[in-house]
């Protein structure tokens, strides 16, 4: 007797930034998702397919950006033009032709030396820091100009527009605390090189004199009195999302650059109000926004940044508690969505082991329910539990089998 | 609570030639890993992430030269030039630019035919033999000379120098005992292939005259009284292991192959005394060397021949033994290591199943422990167990996996 006839389905892409692990001493050599109570992760697990992914490469460390452009189906190797123009972008920058675009950092400088490279991971107040910034005129390389709007706590993006800019210029981030910012250097020998190193030297030097005097700092213990800028990038423009894929795309996120790889894959981007990046962000806002957008949209993706922040912090217990809180939200989300209609993906751009506080190549767990997806023998959502199941897979492929299991995959052949 | 910082590591990289098999009947269908008692190997894969391996790709049969430069981290089809210029290098030879270089055997010839492809494995009076063939004048092609040097048993090096010379030019050796040696010709059109051809052909000849009168050879059952060359090629130089990788890296090997390996990348190469890369090696002497190395080194690779040996020798029990052996030794050295600091990876460059006589493409069993090395499932070292661990790579994810547990690794994007 014959099934009813297929139809596509929508997708709901879920990612925890940098949540997969290593195993910790003290947690008794486990994971944060081992040792997590993951209800409705483990759900996923049981009635889908699991595995683990290297989101680019077996032994590849991947940044956010070119793990969320391989994600979202874009060879990143081909698309991606360093950090700076993602940042821009993702805070609503309007990228030109030719600029050179930056992230960067308000950071507290003291007798010449950089204290904290976040400035206390300053919220209030940035915004009127950046109107105060935005108004420094270069004159030092005729006809540049400068546009910067703040970010997310401590994080901004730069924008130098003018002719014949290069991103081939060094950073003045010393990349630790201690240490006093570094000069700005040409790291090719070209004029336009040369006259980048030259317009951005000015800037941070003006920036810190209207940064130091400016109300907002009066009173904070790490004021924010000096920029960090680096990720020099010259923005390349990818086909559209809805070009390459022939389906529509939302990017629900709060941290400028992921916004910004969706809003440079021209995506529908939603920032929901109460979502910021940090701990204190309201998944719930999150929830709700990704439950609207299914309406709309084909593809929708809710990125979590807080289990990224956790193995930064280098807090395994932090991290623990997050991915719990991630679970609880996903129990409210997948209450209100149509599991049968909705293929439903959750993994990780990249691991950010606690151990490491930073990004490792190791694979991250991944699970896909939902629709008719297969089912293995996986019944829990962990590091250790994925290496029992159907995919061992790398990011690359992950899309293609996202619009197979949506029925939107071209055939190969006949 | 925050964790300690991380910290760089260094690794302890220790390699079974040939070591992986195919299921033996007459070990009830195990292999030899399956087969051996293996506490300190299984202790690895209990406390470490498990797997297989394609040392080049799934179905490509490597050679120990290709594979080892690929677990070096270097694309082996961009710089193998042939099995001679390693053979050479191996035996400390210098190489200079446009020299043709050969691995020879020590053979033995009766009545026009090649009866023992390695005199018997003949082990004193090679370098006699080698002072002897390394008199001899090339008198049919003017301006060629002939570098000679014997290596471990029968085996030896040559190096054809001059102007206009090419590796393009076929083998004498029959490959096979009970053959009549062939007449070496060029393979390509061209004057520097005809040229190297003659050279060789009249090298093989005068050798045949030194040797077979050489007072070495008198008394011997099996005298070597004829050169096999073979594996002619022209030296591709890499950039240096240091250059490529950013860190130090050391080779203990007394195989020559695996030296010259070690000696093309710059490395440095360490034979141990008592090491003879046959079933009489000191393994011990090896550790111990490893040990030292790892005070000054950051990678340091320590091969084990005797395992490649016993799958050439088509013998299952004398491959359990040896991989017994084996063990023990590592149970010596993880004794002497700090595992917090050191990442330990055991593996093979290739299986030589004993069914086989020879390489082939059966992926290899591979642990990685120490550090915050995951932990998956696996809890004994071998073939099948290897099929539910973390790992399904390839030889070229292995270096760059490495280098990111290691916490060297670059980061692609931000």
């Amino acid at each position: 007797m014959q099934l009813p006839p297929p139809k596509p389905k929508k997708c709901l892409f879920v990612l925890a930034d940098g949540a997969g692990d290593r195993p910790i001493k003290r947690l008794g050599n486990k994971t944060p998702y081992q040792l997590a109570r993951t209800p409705n992760l483990d759900h996923l697990s049981k009635i889908g397919e699991d595995g683990l992914m290297d989101p680019i490469a077996p032994g590849i460390r991947p940044g956010s950006d070119t793990s969320h452009l391989q994600l979202f189906g874009y060879d990143p190797y081909k698309y991606y033009s360093g950090r700076g123009p993602i940042e821009a972008l993702g805070v609503g920058l309007e990228l030109q032709e030719g600029d050179i675009a930056f992230r960067c950092n308000f950071a507290t400088i003291k007798d010449g030396i950089v204290i904290d490279r976040r400035a206390g991971r300053i919220r209030e107040g940035t915004h009127e820091l950046a109107k105060a910034v935005n108004e420094i005129a270069i004159t030092s390389v005729p006809g540049v100009r400068i546009i910067f709007k703040e970010s997310t706590e401590h994080r901004a993006a730069l924008v130098l527009r003018g002719k014949s800019l290069s991103p081939q210029i060094s950073t003045n981030d010393p990349h630790l605390a201690g240490r006093p910012p570094m000069k700005v250097l040409p790291i090719e020998h070209t004029e336009a090189a040369i006259r980048t190193a030259k317009a951005l030297n000015e800037f941070i030097e003006k920036s810190h004199k209207v940064l130091r005097s400016h109300p907002v700092n009066r009173g904070r213990e790490l004021p924010a009195n000096y920029l960090l800028c680096r990720g020099a990038g010259k923005l390349v423009r990818p086909p559209s999302f809805e070009q390459e894929h022939g389906i529509k795309g939302t990017v629900i996120a709060a941290e400028g650059m992921i916004k910004g790889v969706g809003s440079l894959l021209g995506m529908e981007v939603i920032h929901p109000k109460g979502a910021t990046g940090g701990y204190d962000t309201n998944l719930y806002a999150k929830a709700d926004a990704a439950v609207e957008a299914l309406k709309r949209s084909d593809f929708v993706f809710l990125h979590i940044k807080e289990t990224d922040l956790a193995g930064h912090d280098g807090d395994p217990e932090k991290k623990v508690a997050v991915i719990e809180d991630i679970d609880k939200m996903l129990g409210y989300l997948l209450k209100k969505i149509d599991m049968g209609s909705t293929i439903v993906v959750f993994t990780s751009d990249h691991s950010t082991p606690c151990s490491v506080r930073n990004h490792s190549a190791d694979p991250v767990p991944i699970v896909i329910a939902g629709g008719d997806v297969r089912i293995d023998y996986v019944t829990h959502f962990d590091e250790l539990s994925a290496t029992e199941g159907e995919l061992r897979i790398r990011g690359k492929d992950l899309f293609p089998i996202l619009m197979d299991l949506m029925g939107r995959a071209k055939k190969f052949g006949a």
